[in-house]
């Protein structure tokens, strides 16, 4: 049904065409996503939500991406989040358009905005193929949200990292206090940063396991991303989209619970002729070929 | 109701007179409680564990506070853990009163008693407003307990740590089992501190994230808790309130979850007028003011 | 009823009399279990998985047990993984016996045969006694899924580790998945590694949390861990079995199950006269001596 | 965001134009929704899963509706369930589109497209105000999934029931195994009907409590519907819509998950200008008027 | 600790003094607790939900007691809910004092509030004996809400039952909503009645499952109540009172964590005394005599 | 792996011979398994626990069974329960032998003991085909704890339904506390029943919901299960095999995990042939014959 319609073609970037974003094929298998509004520090206004959601969403069921590179342009920032200044002028999140004074509608409102702004970024957990950010320079508030929902969190060492939101009197809500937790490896840190909303910077971020790399600018971390989807996008689809399913489901389940889905997703996937040909290939030392998926 | 009877001034020390505990305001919106019974290593007798329990009951609704540091008094350790000589003489947990010689009642006992020392370490996580805990010297069994129900810990270099209950016949019930496994970033050193009960320091207790910060000395390391409470008090309360509380629940349950209640917190905490006040003290460079909590 | 028939005297190897298996028990309390097909690099057949799954099943109840040592024999790898060529024969996970060319039925074949194996590596989790796994060499695929599944991992220097799945077309599906974002403090690096079975070493395993040591050679690694299970096998058996079951629990679980779980186990266990034992040997310096569980 | 453009007018039937669907608004507040194929016995083509899924997403949040009522058009059926015929001329869920013959591939097409049309049945449920099935005639395998979304059911005495899935060799994927336990009280009869395919009529569905009251003939059943709708529809639409999240909350979780979930729900909804209203209006012995939601 | 300075004699009535409350001791280890405010329909002020948490923690305790009847003074009502009157004069749940004008920290109250509510009809369900409700005559709102959180519920034939707080604008927050969809048997019917806030009577309670007996008065229904009582506590008080606890249990979590944690409960309970006891008794065909718990 | 040995032929009964219990197959593809001990009114002794557990392992993956009817030999009962006097000669549950005086390791003892009984009793909801339970005369204690586990349950108008235990001093620990909540409509009935131990009725029992079917007496009973048994034996065992799976998943969580579960689960399942050929046959309005499973 969803799928009926969706063929691109490899490498279709005409066909990711939005104002804000970058999308391009810069080699089999690889999709690079690239956040695109650098006079402004990357930051976010409502309609690159939308289409962030929406490339991220294309991309999962695009037969010809295993995996996919976000970055962001320019040398200063990956972004400085949410446009606050064009958030305040309403119909925002930190300003809602008030059609009614009462405090239980507007409740309701913001409700469901808060569910549709989160849905946006889930749009990149969701992605079946693997994600892969490099961040660099300012990345604050939104930069950890999206970063979150991504599966490989690389950085250059001049990224300065901030989870901002109670600087601004919010508990953040689209995605880091629900992520966060389960990304690293230091309940004490998490509730440092987000409670103090200070700045850290990327060797502190390697050392509680927030980012597994970090290298020198931005361009040797964009180029160890691009290794890396590169190397993801050599192996069986079927595998890595599982590998990634299995390990999202699994973070949040009882150790039993991740082992009952596994089975059950296994009893089909197992069956792929992918297994063979790997099999076959890691025998005769060459390069398998894979379906796409 | 509860909110009531419960109205605090600023800085009203007085109120909080506990035999062993010093509970003091030293500056606006921060409390210090500080465990005081230093010629015992401040172990814990039965009334210490319900006099901290409600005094964090208290601090929680008190409008005029909005972090809270946790220390022990002395030189020597933050606490040696449970007061065992005292807890032997009958009346504890490790020597309950014994009614009957029932297994079967005895065990209901045991529940009652287990059950209500756990709640009291559970005061620390359910205080709304934030605690740093700051530890040094001999930081034992409870030690662990109380910390790993605080938000941040920190630590002097000299701190000795140990997860000390397998080496009185014990598996440790009061938190340590429950909470150890989602504070730190590695389940190999869980167990093996908590089978072995070896004693270790703040370098390794940093490197696997049980604490977030290591420090000379017990006085530089409080002066550090003291400036990050202060940092945190500065902030809005409704937005450091909300990402405690935000944190905690999601720690424990699925990203989905964690979302969900995201954004039904807040539907109605978005709406506090600490969001325009702190993004035009953000564009006028001054310092926001908040109301009470 | 199953603990009827279940009473090997202490030391008893003989009646662990396996093809790939040495066991035998090197100290009081203390059994060492070896992987031992050191011409094969360690590499499992069917059997071998059953046989680890029967071997941890017995020790589980055996009284004269209170810590095991899991190790690989000869200096090469603690294990390769699966025996790919055993495998591709027939009968296997990854080549199973089709009775039916039916989609369905096939997977209802692989279902059960993956339940199955997850099982045998589960045995060891579910053993009652603490299990320290000590790796070297080459420990790929099944290297992980077993050790996660033990409580307490250690590593020669020389450790090659790999989540080698993806490489032949598949998801891990005996375990690794399940348990290893459960097991370190870094999501990033999880998904990294299990996307690109990329080879890692003893100090990066160290550094995200994976192996709580690392030793400078095999033999080293192997003193270390005897040294623990020694440790571990010195205390009162009721406290380090109860903290192994109330870990595992507490791993999965929200803060209040864990505690509430906790208190019920405790409300049977604190009866145990380790405790009195354990506090008496303590005031008078001595070793305690504990009855067999 | 989602919210902005969403301003229907109070019964603007006229942008509610599906092919196979009537959308009226018989009264103020009530929306009556008509599954309208009737020659067909109201069976379900692919078209009008995407625009029953539309027609509640947008009647989710259309402020002027409290209250949805949902029959079949016709004398004969309620829904006879998916249009067999036309799914199995492929592109659908039993017969879907094979692009690949390999079955991991496969696999992953009949996952997505499962989810997809899940989705579109859970749209009823996601539904904020509260929505009346109302059954007669035919009401086969779709007609439960679709009705078991559905917050209450009536029924004609004359319906006839099945799930119907078994009988095309398939177990029912679209909600009916995962909702079916919950909405009745007892899993005995959930085996029996659900394993053999049998029909079953009103008077049983009413006595293991799948329907809350069953009406001589369609056009009773109809009337009770509508009017239960307007009883809803008088009602606060803040309470009402708040009702059934929390009934539906509650249902898949703890009570104490319950309890936390209701409290913080109810922190913004309680001060809502309606509980005045509604308060006064019981003094005064009028009828309240509220806002719309 | 909380075990220590509980011990009341049997049949203490006078210990158990409240203003609006009569607790009765009407037989051995039977207490009854009877609503008084006749007056006002048994209506309740805040005080009495003080009360009442309090009674039931203190008779969870009282080692006299092993079951509890719960029944409402007067011919008209067993309670007509909160005295609505009372709260709108300010200081309640539904007319909090407002000590800001600010929506988040009005919420803070608010919750607060609710959390401290919910948790005093939650003391029914925490008190450790079994609790039978009996209603009678006008049953609305709060009447639900406290006997959902019983165990057993008897109603007498003339009971008018009523979900009643969408009428007052609310979505009903104190339990009603968390527990009722778990106490019956119909999905719709729970819906129908939370949505319509229509008066129910007895013979509709026992059709679908709200209550297990209806009988032709007050006085019939209370002395089945009685009888009830009385038949439990002549068993094992600690097979009564885990029975409470491992259904309560299981009815929230899956089959398997209801079967593991009972399995741990019964580690202890099945070393008491009162299994030889009751064995004997049958076989002597003397009633037995247990100690108390 | 665990399918490898299993290849018993169709209505091979032989293959099935324990001593207290008859295996037959009455017709193609159903098995009948029946309780015989009818001179101790099937009262069950140890190797019973065994033995059923092994049947049901047995027939689980037997190809050629797809329904299976339980039912007790002879005319008074189903089964009486634990046979008591077997059980209080030592070396059980309720009289464990006690190879230790130490309540701890009692404890642990016993804990094995009810694990391994409840996954005696489990075996038959394990088994992946749908099993059919007929009572009829005395079905006490393990009465329920069998039925609860199966499928569908029916019973003779004479049978007389008791949960027993709390008249031994036990809080029923096999399995009738964790799965009774869940399989009627009634909380307040099961309460009841659980607490009084009364005897009830086959009326009573298909009012709440515990039964679905009551016949004018055993042989009645026993042809209504048999008919019932006969036609899921004629649907596809992949329908019926995952409809079982998914039921069982879906009562125990969410409703969106069992969406999740049940679209995972049939991504391989729908790729049956079976699908097409139920179609075909209701076209050609033939019997579909469907291959082993």
């Amino acid at each position: 049904m969803v799928s009926a319609g969706e063929k691109p073609a490899a490498g279709a970037a005409e066909e990711y065409n939005y104002e804000y974003f970058n999308v391009s094929f810069p080699q089999e298998y690889v999709a690079h996503v690239e956040i695109s509004r650098p006079e402004k520090l990357n930051a976010f206004v409502e309609k690159m939500w939308l289409n962030i959601s929406a490339i991220f969403a294309r991309l999962s069921h695009n037969p010809s991406v295993r995996a996919i590179l976000l970055t962001g342009a320019g040398e200063r920032a990956f972004t400085a989040g949410l446009d606050v200044q064009a958030a305040s002028q309403g119909g925002s999140i930190i300003n809602p358009l008030s059609p009614s004074p009462d405090v239980a509608r507007k409740a309701n409102t913001l409700r469901r905005d808060i569910l549709a702004f989160q849905a946006c970024i889930t749009a990149l957990e969701r992605c079946e193929k693997p994600v892969i950010a490099v961040l660099h320079g300012i990345s604050y508030g939104l930069a950890l949200d999206l970063s979150l929902a991504c599966d490989v969190r690389l950085a250059a060492a001049s990224t300065a990292f901030s989870v901002k939101e109670v600087d601004i009197g919010l508990a953040a809500d689209i995605g880091t206090l629900s992520r966060l937790p389960k990304a690293v490896g230091s309940a004490s840190w998490v509730k440092d940063v987000c409670l103090s909303a200070r700045v850290f910077g990327a060797e502190e971020a390697l050392r509680v396991g927030l980012v597994s790399g970090v290298y020198k600018d931005k361009g040797a971390a964009v180029a160890a991303g691009a290794e890396l989807a590169a190397a993801i996008a050599s192996k069986s689809p079927v595998a890595t989209a599982g590998t990634k399913e299995l390990l999202n489901y699994s973070r949040d389940r009882t150790v039993e619970e991740g082992l009952r889905y596994t089975a059950v997703w296994n009893m089909a996937m197992v069956q792929t002729g992918d297994v063979k040909d790997a099999l076959l290939s890691g025998l005769k030392k060459t390069r398998p070929v894979f379906a796409k998926l």
